[in-house]
């Protein structure tokens, strides 16, 4: 960052953090993933540097600003993005802004029961999707059904990542394919409930795990389309992200220009 | 109507009815409850035959606007509704305002997959809330417990509805119990998915099936609870409604006078 600062200074900075965080006050609290954060006023920390404005994001929600800003919820009224990666989050937009909610939380796609006999989350309540869906959830799943016996050609991959388990369905490995239809169906559940209860234009899913395309998406368009009442399902289009790992920076570019 | 209309011509009508209905249009679409309707043109009916402009609104979006007006909800920014009776539905309130969604579909809260491995829902659909904490579904599932031989103050029973089932909850059957913990639990499910989601400063739970009471609240916040994240869960309370019946009445006269 120093380096970068050499080139002159920014007028204005957004910065893209893993929640939970507090938008108003500037303040990251203990982010599970980020080990060693405690309670960190990090807007005022980097505005003390940098003597610019800064306004800080939950990652989720500033990829999810980025994708309707730029990407492929371009124009709409009514968004939610899912980011299916080491875990599931997500954004929405409603008439065309951010919704944060009344404490900075709202979007966690990922931190719904859409199985109460599935596993633990990774933050410990069970039955969520992302316990099911994000990418350690799948190598997981596939894991289990190998210790089993279940026949693949993944077996005796170690380590075993999700894009391992994406590649193995594309070549038509078949417990790879279940993997993904599972992991597929499960997010079609939760999308097509959130079409349901937000009726939005576009729901738009990016991530790692969506990465692998059709293998997941066909299931996930499946079981979206057997959730979702018919006049949810005609108002909305359910895309792919378009920009990747770039959405985050782009949705605070977005948010900083705003100011 | 007509009887009240010799009284004086109104200024302005607000109607609630069940959906699917587009509210810019003001056209009731087959609500499945009601037999014989097909697509019914309803706001230019009564406003040719009353004079005056008339407002339409889905029956649980009303209420979730009577609430938050004059209910449960009142002073609230962010609110959700959710009202447990033959089925479950809800509305949704984001900054002060009733949300609607692209195509008036918003806040069907009842049909979220909340088990895959539940019943059937009445809309159709596998696995929805409704058709596992719904007054029938309640019933239902008593009856089949019965037919397996559960011991119950119930057994013979007939027709046995969700009230005969809430009283004999609270004379102690341990069966009814188990039924009102049972849909009391999913039911807490998705209102913790909803705060999670939506992150509202107030979920309102009303309809008759909610006149059970702690029988069914005690579970339903339990299970909240357990799946709503902390900063979400302290956000928000969770309340029954206040105003019945009449919650549906009350907001329909705030949208009539809103114009």
């Amino acid at each position: 960052m120093r380096e970068l600062l050499e080139g002159g200074r920014p007028g204005r900075l957004g910065v893209a953090v893993p929640g939970p965080l507090s938008v108003r006050e500037g303040v990251v609290f203990k982010p599970p993933n980020l080990h060693g954060w405690g309670e960190v006023p990090l807007r005022a920390m980097l505005q003390d540097r940098l003597g610019c404005p800064v306004v800080l994001e939950n990652d989720a929600n500033a990829a999810a600003l980025g994708e309707w800003w730029r990407g492929s919820g371009r124009g709409s009224r009514h968004m939610v993005y899912v980011t299916v990666s080491t875990g599931v989050g997500g954004g929405i937009i409603l008439d065309g802004a951010l919704y944060r909610g009344a404490s900075d939380v709202a979007g966690e796609v990922g931190h719904v029961v859409v199985d109460p006999a599935g596993p633990v989350c990774p933050c410990g309540r069970v039955g969520h999707l992302e316990g099911i869906a994000a990418g350690p959830a799948i190598v997981r799943w596939v894991e289990g059904r190998l210790r089993e016996g279940a026949p693949s050609t993944l077996r005796g991959h170690h380590p075993l990542t999700a894009e391992d388990v994406a590649a193995a369905a594309w070549r038509g490995d078949r417990l790879a394919r279940e993997a993904f239809e599972r992991a597929g169906r499960y997010l079609g559940w939760a999308v097509g409930g959130l079409l349901n209860l937000l009726n939005p234009e576009v729901v738009v899913v990016g991530g790692g795990v969506a990465r692998a395309g059709a293998v997941l998406f066909e299931p996930m368009l499946e079981a979206a389309r057997a959730t979702a009442f018919p006049r949810a399902w005609e108002a909305a289009r359910v895309e792919r992200a378009a920009l990747d790992d770039r959405a985050g920076l782009v949705g605070v570019a977005y948010l900083a220009l705003q100011g």
